[in-house]
């Protein structure tokens, strides 16, 4: 099968952006130095992230390519989601070993370039570079209105805690083929006084002491109401990671009707009500578990 | 000596963002899902570009780490330079053994920070995971005037191809010691009857006729002309690449008192004409050299 090195750079560069779908804010795409797109409206704030998936950590040699791609855009689009924020444009970047046929790159692209057209994203450029492992990295700027997008760090003393779906058995195959909660993110922005949002990468164990202490805050965490997926224990819903399932905060007042149109809008996603934030930053629950990159 | 797995993600990533400088136009820095900044004016556009140094194809592990950072983020700014853009915001992708010491990865992020600083860069977020060697990727904002920036693909036939500097040799150095071409791209497009730019990263022998081929465009190069690093042949000038000149074309009108001005402006870099564009794209000389990435 044809590889990385039969073909070369150029060769491969010209597969990979073939019949890219590219909307009016793209003055430049793939081709040049940089690429170039409008600016964000006056009244937005531009937002900025960058992820990468590897090869022996984030997926496998067995991975379907499509999946890998899917998942690494899929990575990113759900940052945006945390910030209640939309997707715009995307650069991929390409670390591969040469002998990588030219038919799994293709096809991690195909996923890549899926994930990216359901939900609005330009891929604008990339890079490419050879590597002992396959690294797909995605960088992305996405818009958000001035005075709407949502950070991790603006709860207060007394605001209940959220999640929604279910926690735990990612490996069993949803890490590989999730929806960024973006549609989810936006109607809760819009209807619920939501005062700080995160998505759940790492595990409820190391992502909500993350978010308590960037609000200076401690939790309760009524461990006996963490919705746990099928067939897994707490320890599981606590700690496996890649969720990607939203985490926040509520002010306390004014629900009802939000959570009773959020059933009618999202029926089979369930929000649950797993505690919430205290004054004490002391107070915290959770000392172990949960994804850590270097151990 | 102390490693990333001693210390863990959630340490690594607030020693690396300690202290960090960023200007006014940062809403959100590191610690969020996203960075948030403010947008371009509305008469500019919006610039992206990302790229990646890899262990053992960009630097070594002998490589002193302040210089893989400051080759991370110049080789990025180059590129902005090579549109007559402005870089202006930052994101960092480290990909490491877990046996990298803590030591090493602060070294390269004071690199990275220092050169960004340098040229105005604001560092505002990244991302970390483990992975079988080092690799640190830079992915970037920048602005430019909408009606100011410039492309490789707007050159027309008979415009005069120049570049900066000498080529080649810059393994013996250069190659982590350059200075990104930022002032002297803006001067150019603000003097000079620039047509398109680019700068030589893969060397002169792949990096001409990929501005040629943009431009619909043949070339004829001056051989004799093709300004050589001491020591140099004109194969290592062609070919070595990691130059980091410009390279670009200029409308034949009206270049003297251009000419004369940029050696009053930057005595020490030498602009050098080697050739021009022709009509006949099948016209050109440079048929192999370079850099390619999967060979």
């Amino acid at each position: 099968m044809q590889t990385l090195a039969d073909i070369g750079e150029d060769a491969l560069i010209r597969r990979l952006v073939a019949g890219l779908k590219l909307d009016s804010s793209v003055i430049a795409g793939p081709g040049d130095d940089c690429a170039v797109v409008l600016p964000p409206a006056r009244n937005e704030h531009l937002l900025l992230k960058t992820d990468s998936v590897v090869e022996g950590v984030h997926f496998t040699a067995e991975t379907p390519p499509r999946l890998i791609g899917r998942k690494a855009m899929a990575r990113v689009i759900s940052d945006f989601a945390a910030m209640a924020a939309t997707p715009r444009h995307a650069l991929i970047t390409l670390i591969a070993p040469p002998t990588t046929t030219v038919k799994r790159v293709i096809e991690v692209y195909a996923g890549l370039r899926k994930m990216a057209e359901l939900h609005g994203v330009n891929i604008v450029g990339g890079e490419t570079s050879r590597g002992d492992q396959l690294i797909i990295t995605v960088s992305m700027t996405g818009i958000a209105p001035a005075k709407g997008w949502l950070s991790r760090n603006k709860a207060r003393a007394g605001d209940t805690l959220w999640v929604t779906g279910q926690l735990g058995g990612s490996i069993r195959g949803k890490h590989l083929r999730f929806d960024p909660r973006l549609a989810e993110a936006h109607w809760l922005a819009k209807h619920l006084p939501v005062t700080a949002m995160m998505d759940l990468s790492d595990g409820l164990s190391k992502d909500l002491p993350r978010m308590a202490a960037s609000c200076g805050l401690g939790y309760q965490l009524a461990f006996e109401k963490v919705p746990k997926s099928r067939g897994c224990s707490l320890t599981q819903a606590l700690g496996d990671g890649e969720d990607y399932e939203l985490l926040f905060a509520l002010s306390p007042h004014a629900l009802a009707d939000g959570l009773s149109l959020w059933k009618q809008t999202f029926p089979k996603l369930k929000l649950t009500c797993i505690g919430q934030l205290v004054a004490d930053p002391r107070q915290a629950d959770l000392t172990s578990g949960g994804w850590e990159h270097f151990r």
